[in-house]
């Protein structure tokens, strides 16, 4: 294996995943829904394969999509952006993130990062060459320590990431702090890379998108995708929106690591871009119920549960149940009560700042979330 | 834009395909079938979308089609691999490429690439930070100049990348220049990388997969993709099947490339890669009786062919015409004549070397091949 990919691991959230299905454990790790998709965008996907688009699509995107996404956009900051020269069509969120980092930074490049992350991020900027700043977001309000970051900042800081709703803590971040880290970007000349996958999964505050803030547009890449909103995290469609300099740099990673996205799919994606807004309402809904019943089923098992703004994930302390760490707390978690939950450490450039916290997800149905309840209630 | 990524531009099948559109030339430029897949593939991925099969895919593939992906390599190879821990499924073979660059390829090791090569090589290389050394293909016969490959080994080389049958020219590897590259991988232990996704393409001879070489498996990484033999290239379905020492590298640097591959597509890939001999049969006759057509044409025309014995692309010397370089060729040819080809320049490192040639393809239904002919007869 080459060097930049060294002190990396199977993902924990393959890992995790596996370990699920080998011990029967309910799989409350991993991110993805154990309902499916709605019709109409299956239907979509099913009418373009019949309709023979089935060959590649343009390198950056299928033009349907692109207008789809920038009229998404509009409707959800206000800003007017050219479909053709500022979206480009990814293979999931993964590949924008990939494709941002591999095409906009150089070797010896500083990139700040916020723990916990995921861990996609470190590894696509080690592919990169950049030096990773990282700067802890700490419970229980994971709140932006703002005179870190400020520090944080030098000659050689090239961009910032941020992930709102926050990946795995559910935080937010509050206007108050991004307009913070705004001025810090546009004063020091500084990028941002925000991956909004989770942006319609916001339940206690407003979704902010960083590129609305005044001059942030232009100095902004921002990454989202299909598969959370939809609940086709299977799908793997996603994009980057910047301004055109920025778009190029993406499109010409992106031309190299896959060339296109699959074409039948992005005609279903753009079709579910343009659903009414009654969607996303129907979707919150079901979301803060599935949500209640875990928060108030890890309360009740005797986790100290952290709130949660946003996403489909909740980080609880389980020290309470006296084991070592998160690690050993999920093996036990797994093998003995038969839940999967994602250990945070993994999360962090260093370890032992996660040791503390396990991560559940609630994009399950709500017999399966109340099953895993009890199982933790029973066992724990 | 990153240095890394720098020389590069939009890639000549985007650019050339976009002209097709913008002139309404007959597009033989870009290598995507103008004719439908298979209904059974289209029917099993429409199925698996109904099936409820729309969420996250297990990093390295859907077990079903990591276990066709194997059948299929025994079938064509003899060898027995896992298909857990040897077959790393991919977003097209261009991600598989990307994967295996990034993967394994550290900053300063030596890689060499046969020119003509399509143009994801150098630049996945470049972001790998490899020294590419170059060995040109030269017409007629575009022979490995084995003498040249010998003295351009040296102790830092890496790897050779072979790709066979061979985009743009469809050539094919024979078994002695296989072989004698194979012993020099051996000696000098050097990997090959071997890009496969013609080979069911192979008409004037057979086949031979640089893994099935005495000796050759455990040092050989084997990209392949779903998208030409089954006339589907916009589902970007592809794979690298590899000894599991290299996997791990490929895997790993796919797990943060884009994590995983669309799942649906992926149970319809399994049922493709189940396809009867019969298919393949059907497949190569109609080919056959394609490219017929078009080298006849071109003949006819006037262009000196060179013998293709793979994939769906010709190349041809376009001097008689008495244009100054393949890039004025290809201009004139889509605004005066109406057609479009791909100017060969771009596939070398010295881009003088392909200003004689361009390339044609004949994956379109027979009437577009005719009446490309006729345009050119009639206008060049
Ligand atoms: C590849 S897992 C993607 C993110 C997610 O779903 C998770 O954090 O669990
Ligand atoms: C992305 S184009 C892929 C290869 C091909 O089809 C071509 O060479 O035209």
């Amino acid at each position: 294996v080459a060097k930049r990919l060294e002190k990396f691991k199977t993902t924990i959230f393959t890992q995790m995943s596996m370990l699920a299905i080998k011990h029967g454990a309910i799989n409350l790790g991993q991110g993805f829904p154990n309902f499916d998709g709605p019709d109409f965008v299956k239907d979509a996907a099913i009418q373009a394969i019949k309709d023979g688009k089935n060959q590649y699509a343009r390198g950056y995107g299928v033009p349907d999509f692109n207008n789809a996404i920038a009229a998404r956009f509009k409707k959800d900051t206000g800003l007017v952006i050219d479909p053709e020269k500022e979206v480009t069509v990814t293979s999931g969120c993964t590949e924008a993130i990939a494709a941002t980092m591999l095409g906009l930074i150089n070797p010896g490049d500083e990139v700040i990062l916020f723990a916990p992350f995921y861990d996609s991020y470190e590894a696509t900027l080690s592919m990169a060459g950049a030096k990773i700043k990282c700067i802890s977001l700490r419970p229980p309000d994971f709140a932006v320590p703002i005179d870190e970051l400020k520090s944080s900042i030098s000659k050689n800081t090239r961009a910032i990431l941020i992930n709102t709703p926050h990946n795995p803590t559910g935080k937010m971040f509050t206007h108050k702090e991004l307009d913070m880290i705004a001025s810090l970007c546009i004063e020091n000349d500084v990028l941002v890379f925000t991956d909004e996958v989770y942006d319609k999964l916001a339940f206690e505050m407003d979704h902010i998108s960083m590129a609305s803030l005044p001059g942030m547009y232009e100095r902004t890449v921002t990454m989202n995708s299909l598969g959370k909103t939809f609940s086709l995290t299977g799908w793997k469609i996603g994009w980057a929106i910047a301004p055109p300099h920025l778009t190029w740099g993406v499109r010409q990673a992106h031309s190299f690591l896959t060339f296109a996205t699959s074409t039948p799919m992005q005609w279903a994606a753009a079709v579910a871009l343009r659903a009414p807004d009654s969607y996303y309402v129907e979707l919150k809904r079901d979301y803060m119920a599935k949500k209640a019943i875990l928060v108030e089923g890890l309360e009740d098992v005797g986790f100290k549960v952290f709130p949660s703004s946003g996403t489909y994930f909740v980080v609880v302390d389980h020290t309470p149940f006296g084991l070592e760490n998160d690690i050993v707390f999920c093996e036990y978690l797994i093998k003995e009560v038969g839940v999967v939950a994602i250990p945070t450490s993994v999360f962090y450039l260093n370890p032992e700042e996660g040791k503390n916290l396990v991560r559940f997800t609630f994009c399950k149905d709500e017999e399966t979330l109340r099953s895993a309840v009890e199982r933790m209630k029973e066992k724990l």
